[in-house]
């Protein structure tokens, strides 16, 4: 088994989640990072049959809720949730900033009943206006730590916070808070669809040997998920996307990365 | 006279250095904001020569240097610097950091001997990879104190910064370091062509008002200066255009701006 790896089902975007599961079987990838679409496509009892029948943990589940699953085995660690851009008709980031703490507020309650964790995700400020008013991870981790640490945690995505001259800092700053750890590479140039333009590990701009090793020395321990939205990487064979996943974690990103330097593992 | 507003040339892509005074001079905008690629079709002496006949203030110069130019009257209040992204073959944003730094030093002796103020531009986080390393105003200006005051400060341009949740702290913090203040739109969806995105000021999403107070708290007395890179104004009439810049100034980023709030004027 690859340590640390996760494959987030967004990555293989053509498979059901069945084939995903096995997919990751076959490429000896331990766990596997769900979208809400596959999980209601299957079916929520159904979807977790059959990530638990092929052995695998759920790294994280992407925008919505496995709250109410009865199946506590069956739950994702991590809700990721990305928390929406400016109110329709309205400028004021301040106030789309402190609609999403209330909800935050709101939600948790329903997430310690349920043993899952929240997981606040800041996103490119390229998406600020129209996805998410959080948009750095020192945003997502001093709105986090008004929750108790079980409750809320943050996701690290490094498409998302590469570029930021704190990222460090706030790493170092999220011991303990960090819910999930995801990677994918920051590709120039950006395709029409901003959406798409992400690329696999090594394939862009991100240094992710020293991430991942700051990830890990902030005490992360969790699976390192990989979620490539490309077009590209769509278009390929599954086989050979999951196959280009794991290789690069291993050589870039992985216990085994170059420079022996620690690197986020389980 | 419209008090603070200055067009940047940009903003008329298709007008000679000529025409675009004329502009200026013809909708009372009292300043103008020069790229160096107008300046050097023009020729140098020219260009002073032209802008100085207009009775035109030169809020800035883009990207070069007017720094040897012997007349002081036609010099630029600011040389706008971008930085530059990552180092070609590298992933190291430090070692990237560092050169602009290292570069900083080296200019300032000139441009403090030519009267000549540098001014750090930090450009969206988009922008990291490949044009410019600075992402923050916090970081550009992190960078700016570490030299005189007289010599190096910081260009706040509203399309690069207005996401951030630090902004108006950063803006008090930059208090008798802001060299330039530019003003454009953020408008989604980006187009494909990222550098052509911006909007006429009121077409997007940024709350201008505030932003124009806090620039103006923090002391600055400068020109406000409207730089739009956008296909559609381009192929717009370029009276048209300036007769939207100069009204959208005045009605919502201007010394009259809705709400009686205090804005950048000079």
């Amino acid at each position: 088994m690859t340590g640390a790896l996760s494959l987030n089902t967004a990555t293989v975007q053509r498979l059901s989640l069945g084939q995903a599961a096995d997919l990751c079987v076959r490429h000896e990838i331990p766990a596997i990072g769900l979208w809400r679409d596959r999980v209601t496509q299957a079916g929520a009892a159904a979807a977790a049959a059959t990530v638990r029948a092929a052995g695998l943990h759920v790294s994280s589940l992407c925008r919505g809720g496995f709250f109410t699953h009865a199946d506590a085995d069956a739950r994702a660690d991590t809700l990721c949730l990305v928390s929406g851009g400016l109110v329709p008709g309205s400028k004021d980031l301040g106030q789309a900033r402190q609609m999403i703490a209330d909800a935050i507020g709101e939600l948790v309650p329903h997430a310690q009943r349920h043993g899952v964790r929240l997981g606040l995700e800041a996103l490119h400020p390229m998406f600020c206006a129209d996805r998410c008013a959080i948009s750095r991870l020192a945003d997502a981790l001093d709105l986090a730590l008004l929750f108790p640490a079980d409750a809320v945690g943050v996701v690290i995505d490094t498409y998302h916070v590469w570029w930021d001259a704190s990222l460090a800092a706030d790493i170092a700053r999220a011991a303990g808070r960090i819910a999930s750890y995801q990677l994918c590479d920051w590709v120039v140039p950006l395709p029409a669809d901003m959406l798409l333009g992400r690329g696999h590990i090594g394939d862009g701009h991100i240094d992710f040997p020293p991430i991942s090793a700051q990830v890990r020395a902030a005490g992360y321990a969790g699976f390192a998920e990989v979620e490539i939205f490309s077009q590209e990487a769509w278009d390929a064979p599954a086989d050979q996307t999951a196959a280009t996943v794991r290789d690069r974690y291993e050589r870039l990103a992985g216990d085994r990365a170059p420079g022996g330097r620690p690197v986020a593992g389980r």
